[in-house]
């Protein structure tokens, strides 16, 4: 599923750092400390929609949710996870994955829009970024 | 994957009409006439993680929203399907699947908390759930 010729979205690659690259998709850690926030791309180009993914690359897509998932479950004991794919303003098929705690800024409501975000200080988001990474290499990179 | 045991919440029957069982799980319309919007409960009792489903039910989960999903491109032409697992405030496990056009109420906003819900009119909404539960039994109840 190896796609070199990919390109991210210039918006997610502005708001976000890298973590890895799953056989299907790219990881993300979105720049906002409020929560940890992650966001899944399939690696293929001009794809908005899940359903415009074949039906193995559907299955790798949710495969690498939950790996992603379980992982996060583990380091970050969320009291939620929330997973959504809406892409209304960035077309790229994205998948967040967003750790929810009852204590932070914006519960019970969705995140989008609910409380501006505040971008990790220099530096402090490499630790997750390291962990995470670590984290999937050994599952699935 | 029967289980006559479950339980649907509270707060989703008061919210939604049913429209019908797949094999994991009931389908919904939530009361909402200013977006067809579907929620997709897997009738199995305590659960609110995607998670918390074992890899088999999670991948009938994900064969089911891409069933309805592709039913809902079908049948209604959307600009862009919303497909989210929020459950901050009802924790029963739910997967949204929300047909967004460009002139919707909330367009490009998430749906949660952007527009009050408007009720469907007395049976406005029973041609909505006549069909999809007509297209959902060809394929899938």
């Amino acid at each position: 599923m190896h796609n070199g010729d990919f390109v991210l979205d210039p918006q997610l690659a502005k708001d976000c750092f890298e973590i890895c690259d799953l056989p299907l998709s790219k990881i993300l850690l979105l720049n906002d400390s409020q929560y940890p926030w992650f966001v899944q791309v399939p690696r293929i180009n001009h794809v908005s929609e899940i359903v415009d993914l074949n039906e193995a690359q559907q299955s790798q897509l949710w495969y690498e949710s939950r790996i992603l998932s379980e992982l996060l479950v583990a380091q970050f004991e969320p009291h939620k996870l929330n997973i959504a794919a809406l892409g209304n303003i960035v077309s790229q098929l994205h998948v967040h994955h967003i750790v929810r705690y009852h204590h932070d800024a914006s519960w019970p409501k969705p995140v989008w829009g609910a409380s501006p975000s505040v971008t990790y200080d220099t530096g402090s988001h490499t630790k997750i970024i390291d962990i995470m990474r670590s984290e999937l290499e050994q599952k699935l990179c």
